[in-house]
């Protein structure tokens, strides 16, 4: 099928759309790039994308969208193959496969051998287990998985049902799913690729019962890849996104695997069933892996919104519709409302990337403390970790989707590039930690910490930090006025907008507010189960809080004045958003702290009116974040503005299009299903029959 | 692929947890079935599954979720192929094909030439033309489509660029596509379907430009269904959702079609070039279709959202995670945060069901007049059908989204039914206007009549209607006194939320207070465009305004006091929901109309408490709606509550499990990809030939 080649463009072209608005750049893209990014994730990604074009046609993901699930799973086994013989022969390191993956913006069935099952073998190993299991599952000579939700449990992980039994007579444990509902279930790599799992199982010894941990239980048979007996393993089928992972079932109907299985570094079981948990472990290191893998979601959030913010921007710069007469149409990013949808979620792309980097950093620092035996920093982090995981993600997803509806009827098309993304991120909402339960860890120790301040034999108790600052600024006396404590008094609205010490305040105090009015009620007896819709607001307004300072902190880093001066834009608008959403928050502020109604009501004039600077630099601004087309994978979003050109080529590709295969197909349909509707014959004549 | 045989239920079983909820009923589903649905839904729903019953195999989904693109065309195709089959046979009506697609929840590259293609041909074509086209299409013996968006314009249907030029020499129309972005695109039932297709153009008559007409041009030969002479035509591609659906592009170079061809309903070009338009007929009366189609989906949102909602509420019923030591684990369901996110949109479904009937009841009503040549309802019935179609399917497709939220980690998997729904379903806030362009359309009416009413010389112009009527209550002097205008003055939050006036004078005063203001801003200057975000929250409380009329009125009909008392629960439920959820609009209140700062916070405590009153009708209330497994086609809302034993047996139906072919699959992934990279071989060796 060929387009005709007769149609000429319509004027102005939507490349030529693309470049005027990048000639309105009041900064160096590139200069941004590395201010943003910094120049590892510059460096990791330019790598992969070397990687990329050195196999075009492996690495080519255009076809994708037509692709069913089984096609994609072998494209992407395909494309594992290559990239461990590329390492094998030294020529990439793991590190790059998972980079070049990134870049692809997709999985492959190995993909949590990586990121769980060595970890996991990497914290929880012995020596001799490092021998045994990490140093082949390191090379690929085995593929694990990490096996602990059920069909029947997931938040509730104490609950888990799989048992693991101590059988003294031969030295072994015995691995048994008891129960329809204790059938492992989501787990990724193991559908069609695991040869083991790192199993999390109920320890019994003796008929007692231990506790949850971790047992390492061949799966299939490393000769032909079969179940072994006793396993039963498979795909959970097909999901609204990540269709590439296997995530897959497992039960056990009584497996026996060697006492040496069971992973050593917090619990022993001796040959004769004594068991010891080392006791130089505190157990609330654990809590740190949980925190970076947080961390590492709230930075690849600030990416992916950022890819469709990009998509969006480009798309609604070119896209023209309605206008002045005698003129070309306007683009429709000119329109208040779709910039109102638009680039707030353009800053908070920034500043998810941003506060990421200093997020890490917190995370490293938390690290070096706790490897000293210094937990001070650790409650905090936790409950950051909690707040940001959840609000970068909800903010992210959602923002895919609002970008998918600025597009219009064209981001209902796969080659909009954000609904085969939207149905692979969605996950990130409930994934560690389902986001309405996080919400919760982060009130609980904003409440706990703020009672412990106001309380005289508890207040010294309380770590001092970034959240207990606030929260002690506002609670307990000190010798700042009215004015300075509550600074926005007499500010006109634009003196707020503008001001990073008058934002930060005004988001501080709500955040104090909210954790004040739940704590009363709290400590008169509410539960926390009946106080989880006041911890839903309560955790937004402390990530927003957090992030904000934590991208302020990045920003003290050096860097040229209209870089600086274009970013404090995007703080403000990011800001005011969080301000404005909900300003019933605002009108309860009380007493000295009362912001008066007509301030309200122009914060949300000055936030339009920071909206309006932020369009115009938005595409330098997108293209900033250095988002390749390959990730894209965008008709709308393409870099060189060539959109309806490049939609018209996908659709071309469409199978029941494709010259040949597609025509059979379509005769197909015709002669067997449309023909005999057309012409009322009945099933069993050909349709041409009686011409 | 098997399941051990030795795994045993957990106790207590879902379907035992889900009757148990059954039991609580304080009303007859059966009842409350009829009540809310009313006969006519309810017999064409049970015609429809008796027809689907009839071929069991045929319209078999449960598969559906394993099949690629062109699977699902097939076997849509294959469906259509014997409903018209029986239809012929005179066994089944136009009608039931329709409703038993409507079961079954999906549709068939047919569906375009049902509800546009037929539907315009009745409005638009003379005598002449029906028995040359309508006829036909009837009958199926020609299929067509509905040509209008084209790749360049969508909302500007003005800018629109196919031509449709009279050709006086040979007496005919030459249709063209000057441009690239002229390609009409999205066309349903046209990319392997249609036949013909009615087609907008700009009608060009000796050079003069007369305007957007619809002409039909034949596409694809009655002999073989090629493309014919000039027509490009093919299919768009993948997309979100709406698989099934033959979305199509379409370009034409320089095809000639008689001049028959323009529909003549409202213009007429003569033999000579002479252009004429009836003058009986009032162009104000296409609206009344308009109307009329979103009055559908208005409905059809609330069946929708029924169905998500029947999903979650069920699922959280018998899915149980934590809980008090030694007692079952305590379902989901009975946790605030999730009855919070549940109840309010089994209210809000039940409150559109109800509400649509009333609507369809106004529209009705308005066609009527305008038969009779008075046009004085169309305004507001208008203006209404832009607010119910935004707010409907704005509330459904985020409600579906929440309810698969709600479902955790298994909504994610396409057997919780809520994932190829939500994709399908997602067009609903971008067709037929979209949702952010429709706002302004009622904003505009609202704020205008308000101004009118306001002004002595234009008040009495001002037809008196349901909005109107509000409007005037608190802009005219009248003998009302404070207390009685301002109903909620000294009354508690529980007073005013169980009360059907309260609530309803406080949605009233909500919407004129938002339209006041927004009023002053237009009236001094601001530019609609400026005002476009100010035109959401407008648009949206006045539909939540009529949304509850609409139903208070429905309730009006007799019947049992256990019924209405629980249907009353479910108004509070919603009212509450809308006033609560940016409670800034309600500390907007000034002067005599204030709300006091506990009145609110306190509403918020009511809306919690009618949550929880719900939440114990919530199963027998999902029961009501009667959507059938079928059309659920969900693991997670089963009626049996047979969640887990449903989910696993999907899932062995998984292509890469299903023994023999997805052995074939496994053992391909094997050899080719995992084993190589197992055993580090290259990739031209077997990865068996040195074991």
């Amino acid at each position: 099928m060929k387009f005709s080649a007769n149609l000429v463009d319509s004027k102005p072209h939507t490349s030529d759309s693309l470049e005027a608005e990048r000639k309105k750049a009041s900064f160096s893209t590139d200069e941004m790039m590395h201010y943003i990014l910094g120049d590892k994730i510059i460096n990791s990604r330019n790598r992969a994308l070397e990687i990329i074009k050195s196999e075009p046609e492996l690495f080519d993901q255009r076809d994708i969208y037509y692709l069913s699930r089984t096609e994609k799973l072998e494209k992407s086994l395909k494309q594992e193959k290559t990239l461990q013989e590329m390492r094998r022969q030294g020529k990439i390191t793991a590190q790059d496969i998972a980079e070049v993956l990134d870049v692809l913006d997709w999985t492959t069935p190995f993909a949590l051998t990586r990121i769980m099952f060595i970890p996991t073998l990497e914290q929880q190993c012995n020596e001799e287990q490092r021998e045994a299991f990490l140093k082949p599952a390191q090379d690929y000579r085995i593929i694990g998985c990490y096996a602990q939700t059920e069909v029947g449990h997931g938040s509730n992980i104490r609950a888990l049902e799989t048992t693991a039994t101590f059988i003294p007579e031969t030295d072994e444990f015995e691995v048994n799913s008891p129960t329809l509902t204790s059938t492992k279930w989501w787990i990724g790599s193991l559908g069609i690729t695991s040869t083991h799992a790192c199993v999390m199982a109920q320890l019994y010894v003796k008929g007692k019962h231990i506790g949850l941990f971790p047992i390492i239980v061949p799966l299939r048979s490393m000769v032909d890849h079969k179940p072994l007996p006793g396993v039963n393993v498979g795909d959970i089928g097909p999901k609204m996104g990540f269709t590439t992972m296997d995530n897959g079932f497992l039960n056990f109907d009584k497996v026996r695997v060697p006492r040496f299985n069971l992973l050593q570094k917090y619990i022993n079981v001796s040959r004769d069933g004594i068991v010891t948990r080392p006791n130089n472990i505190d157990p609330r290191v654990t809590y740190g892996s949980m925190v970076y893998v947080r961390a590492t979601i709230a930075r690849n959030m600030g990416i992916s919104l950022g890819k469709a913010v990009t998509i969006a921007t480009r798309y609604s710069s070119v896209r023209r519709q309605f206008g002045e007469p005698n003129q070309p149409e306007t683009p429709v990013l000119d329109y208040p409302i779709v910039q109102y949808r638009v680039i707030p979620l353009l800053a908070k792309a920034y500043l998810m990337i941003g506060m990421s980097h200093e997020f890490f950093a917190q995370y490293q620092n938390t690290t070096e403390r706790i490897n000293q035996g210094d937990f001070s920093t650790l409650k905090e982090m936790h409950a950051i970790s909690c707040g940001l995981k959840r609000w970068t993600s909800d903010t992210a997803v959602y923002g895919v989707d609002t970008c998918r509806h600025v597009c219009g009827g064209h981001g209902f098309s796969m080659f909009s590039g954000l609904n085969e993304f939207f149905g692979d991120m969605y996950q990130n909402i409930i994934v560690e930690g389902d986001n309405y339960v996080l919400a919760k860890q982060t009130a609980r120790y904003l409440v706990k910490s703020a009672h412990d301040l106001n309380s005289p034999s508890t207040r010294s108790s309380v770590e001092v930090n970034d959240t207990t600052a606030v929260i002690a600024k506002y609670s307990l006396s000190n010798e700042l006025s009215s004015d300075q404590l509550f600074s926005w008094r007499n500010k006109s609205a634009s003196e707020i907008a503008g001001s990073y010490e008058l934002l930060m305040d005004l988001l501080g105090y709500r955040f104090v507010t909210l954790v004040d009015e739940l704590g009363a009620k709290i400590y008169s007896g509410q539960t926390w189960d009946e106080s989880s819709v006041a911890s839903q607001a309560i955790a937004t307004a402390h990530a927003e809080y957090i992030t904000c300072l934590y991208f302020m902190r990045y920003l003290s880093r050096p860097a040229n004045q209209n870089i600086k001066q274009i970013l404090k834009v995007l703080f403000s608008v990011a800001a005011l958003s969080f301000l404005t959403k909900n300003t019933a928050e605002l009108f309860g502020f009380q007493g000295k702290a009362k912001l008066e109604y007509t301030q309200i009501k122009e914060l949300e004039s000055e936030y339009i009116r920071y909206i309006k600077m932020a369009r115009v630099q938005a595409v330098p601004l997108v293209d900033s974040l250095g988002i390749s087309d390959i990730k894209l994978n965008s008709s709308l979003g393409r870099h060189d503005g060539n959109v309806y050109e490049d939609y018209i080529q996908r659709a071309l590709m469409e199978p029941v299009n494709v010259d040949g295969s597609g025509d059979k197909i379509r005769e197909h349909f015709y002669n067997d299903y449309i023909g005999p509707i057309l012409k009322g014959y009945s099933p069993s004549s050909s349709p041409f029959s009686k011409l």
